[in-house]
């Protein structure tokens, strides 16, 4: 085998190894033995434990890259829906490997695998705005997208912690989860309110979305109860700024 | 100085240095000169960097805990929104340090120091549920829990990573946010949709809750557009699984 050959097959062998062991139960014996070549072979090709964990950590970072690539064609809800099935495929793929990387649990190489992460992280940001025809977002409607990548990294490891939840609910959960949270920034945000607008016109009334919003309806006490403001009240803003909102909410009593 | 006395003394001066410099960037001598003791005695009380950063660690996580409880009076919303107020009071004092271990860009300490980490993650779980007097969590309403808690992260890191935002639209955004992930699971979770209905049922009309379910309302397209199903239509439950739904709404055209 050549070099680049050679290193390759170490990088997927690490890779599988982590895939059902966390890294810090897999020694360098394990992954030369896993590939049939000696220990002092392995050291030929990486200088120690610490680089292959990186390499792998970044091959594993470039194929998850890629499962998120979605064409930008139909509703929102859909391709969000896809994406997040591919996602879970490489979780359920890579449990432990992916679980102690973004637990911090692992031992080697944290701060290269650390910025390796963000880096994708940083990839699905930007896939998410590409989706929505952003360009440069405001500060608010780039912590929308930034809190849901994090929600779906939270999502996933919960998951795979036990799996007790049928991961396709775990994945219509987390496209609702992103009109959730597009939503109640929306309330105080313009730029997050046009994105809303457009995402709802597009969706089909017997859709994910749909669904969502005619059950949420559901929720509310009946007739609107005493929440709800008349509609023909100016929309739109709330009256006066959060902290008085806060404030008039606040018991009279400590 | 006892022992005691001077290991309280040091952990207090590097908090404090951890506070202004990410923990990488400070140096057992820049501790022992801010103590205005020499390096050897400080290793005299803490056998490395490692063990003082540990400490500090575990020092400052008592504290955040300690801010997180919150009487258990009042709208939730209210309660909530105090106790991320205190959260964002703690986050802004501690920012280098917070951001470095949340980041797990620190090279010291990494593993014992993410245990502690998600031991305060573990009381805020467990205080979100004691105020929704829940004792044993079903994994969907355990999840929307998580999931807040790492939401809160996820915003925290995000407003110390320049600060672009004010604070106070953050925290009222973190009281809205736990509402719509608890309301996306409501929708399909029993146990959660009854916990929304006791939160609603203690809500004022001009408080939080009630400003966001009236704004909310007001970006549905007038008269609920095509999205509406009429709201005597069967509810709770939208027709199908979440897959039948996203097959239905899916493009026919590839």
């Amino acid at each position: 085998m050549g070099v680049e050959e050679r290193r390759e097959q170490l990088i997927a062998v690490a890779l599988e190894l982590f895939s059902v062991r966390s890294p810090d139960e897999v020694s360098i014996d394990d992954i030369a033995s896993a590939a049939g070549i000696s220990r002092p072979l392995v050291y030929h090709y990486f200088p120690g434990k610490h680089s292959l964990y990186e390499a792998a950590v970044r091959r594993a970072a470039d194929e998850l890259t890629a499962r998120l690539r979605e064409p930008h064609t139909g509703p929102l809800s859909v391709r969000l829906l896809r994406v997040m099935s591919r996602y879970f495929d490489f979780v359920a793929d890579h449990g432990p490997g992916f679980s102690a990387l973004l637990r911090g649990g692992a031992t080697v190489g944290s701060k290269q695998a650390n910025a390796v992460v963000d880096d994708v992280r940083q990839a699905a940001y930007e896939q998410v705005l590409a989706h929505l025809r952003i360009d440069a977002p405001g500060p608010r409607l780039a912590l929308v997208v930034r809190s849901w990548v994090g929600l779906a990294e939270t999502t996933a490891l919960t998951w795979l912690d036990g799996r007790t939840m049928p991961r396709a609910d775990l994945e219509v959960q987390l496209v609702h989860g992103f009109l959730a949270l597009a939503a109640v920034t929306a309330a105080d945000d313009e730029e997050t309110a046009e994105v809303i607008r457009r995402i709802i016109a597009n969706e089909p009334a017997d859709g994910l979305i749909g669904h969502l919003v005619t059950t949420l309806l559901g929720l509310l006490p009946a007739n609107g109860g005493p929440l709800l403001v008349p509609r023909d009240a100016p929309p739109g803003r709330p009256p006066g700024t959060p902290e008085e909102a806060a404030t008039a909410a606040a018991p009279t009593a400590p």
